[in-house]
């Protein structure tokens, strides 16, 4: 456990002051406009899009990172800290040990894609291969800590992290020109959207999360009123495709009005508009709120006004044809 | 011809008073950088991009455009403005009419790439085909002008578009939050490489040019002491394939320390780098300066301290497989 923890029930002012803290660490990413996108939807919302996938390792991930290294006392941070991810929070925090000189140890399942596994070593950590299963990662996990002292970072499921993660809203808030009457984010673990629900309490901004068909245990936890503990995720969005955590359902139940659930095919349309219009590289799992947005599910909503977005990651294997290139073109 | 212009020699103060005129029509696109793009040179130069890809209409050009239509009088914006143009210049001159309402006319070559045409015509403009050569394009441009009274913009001939392209390296250096040791822009028509050179002008930055190895007109006149007319061009990188023009080359040969040549592999490499690491979508005209850095050429030359570097844009047919994807993956 980390050393410092904020008292629960979370609050805005505890993302501002998460916010304070890592400020200095993290990139503060650019808000990017385009009129061409915003005249493509029927409500013809201007669009703020914070460009998480031009942080630091390419994911709002290094976020919550940052946070929980910040929380940590000495005689932790020397031991180092350790996770299990075959994915951008892996990723994210290597690198936040990295530029600490802190010690990361990683268990990826051995299936993990290459340009992941690139990516962690090149970061500098420790990693450590596992079956690609939930016991054998819990298993090999608790053997790195056990052998290492190192602290676990949770990739979602934990205060620091939720609150980390909420620091992009705080941010898109204070850059977007104008007040927003909205803002989406994607769900998969739920820090992302629990941290921006957080970070929108009392603001009067409408929080909505979006969601893959293919993994929608979050949206049907909210119509069931029950978080669902699995998932038997089918998606291309492969950072979504985790169970919403346990801290994070009932933040996202009590303060997110509506999980738009995307299909896989509105999911790449809308991954290849941003890359063609916004001149960015983005990751089908930070393509999905902009598939929200366009979908029937958000526009019968009415919303007038501006519309955050936040695009959560760039980390795309560009090794491969783009998805929406036909092989036999 | 336009009814404002400004008298020569042109000077660091005539881009400060371009951007003036145009910092509320254009984005102050943001400045990018990346540690681990930094340590790939033996150098380790900490690098600052200046993401034009990221301006409106995808490129720099819109700064020119956007200029040359403000120093225009209203009996002339009335009548409109034209251009010749398969590219960039096009689409920001488009871009830039529409928004102020003006009427503009393109004259493209009828072998141009469908993604350019669809672009010029969503922005608005009316365009004329024309054969694919110099002749039958002036010719075209000549009847256009004849039949509208609409003023030519130049794509990069011309005092007003030089300066509004060198307004990209005022933002730069007030962006960077320390001072730079040299910039260096890509050079095809030579409308941003001699607005970045005079806006760095009694700075202290040293300036430099990248350009395709397979379109070196720029790199043998200066060699050479004499502008060369015509290029036989054969590069990826469909922005730089134009001679240097004639305002333009005096200035680049007085203010430019040296124009660095790069193979299209190494523009390719530094494509695939960029859109990997920045996450960011760059067209190979875009990519030639990372590329010029990263080249002996500019290595030997040992220079310490932070660069700039000008992304000029991101327009490229992300329909078609990327360059760096073999075929047969």
């Amino acid at each position: 456990m980390s050393s410092k923890s904020t008292p629960l029930p979370l609050s805005r002012d505890s993302v501002v002051a998460a916010h304070k803290v890592v400020e200095g660490q993290i990139h503060r990413t650019p808000v990017l406009t385009s009129s061409s996108l915003s005249a493509l939807l029927p409500s013809k919302n201007t669009l703020y899009f914070k460009a998480e996938n031009l942080q630091k390792g390419g994911a709002f991930k290094f976020r919550g990172a940052s946070y929980n290294l910040s929380c940590l006392a000495p005689e932790e941070l020397a031991k180092g800290v350790c996770t299990h991810s075959s994915g951008n929070h892996a990723g994210a925090l290597a690198l936040a040990a990295k530029l600490r000189g802190v010690p990361c140890y990683v268990v990826m399942p051995n299936n993990s894609a290459q340009p992941k596994i690139d990516a962690v070593r090149a970061y500098g950590a420790t990693i450590t291969f596992c079956e690609p299963n939930a016991p054998a990662r819990a298993a090999t996990l608790a053997s790195v800590q056990a052998q290492t002292g190192a602290t676990f970072i949770p990739p979602y499921d934990a205060v620091n992290t939720i609150l980390g993660q909420g620091t992009a809203l705080l941010e898109l808030i204070d850059q977007a020109p104008e007040p927003l009457a909205a803002v989406i984010a994607p769900v998969g673990g739920g820090g992302l959207l629990a941290g921006t629900a957080l970070a929108a309490d009392g603001t009067g901004i409408r929080v909505f999360g979006a969601e893959p068909v293919g993994a929608d245990d979050c949206a049907r936890g909210l119509e069931e009123g029950k978080r669902r503990e699995n998932v038997d995720a089918q998606t291309i969005a492969d950072g979504l495709r985790t169970p919403v955590g346990v801290l994070n359902f009932p933040i996202i139940q009590e303060k997110v009005e509506k999980v738009i659930t995307v299909t896989d095919e509105e999911i790449i349309e809308a991954m290849r508009l941003m890359w063609e219009r916004l001149k960015i590289v983005v990751e089908p799992s930070g393509a999905a709120s902009f598939a929200a947005i366009r979908s029937p599910k958000f526009q019968e909503l009415g919303i007038e006004g501006p519309v955050g977005i936040i695009i959560s990651g760039g980390n795309t294997d560009l090794s491969k044809p783009l998805p929406w290139v036909r092989a036999d073109h």
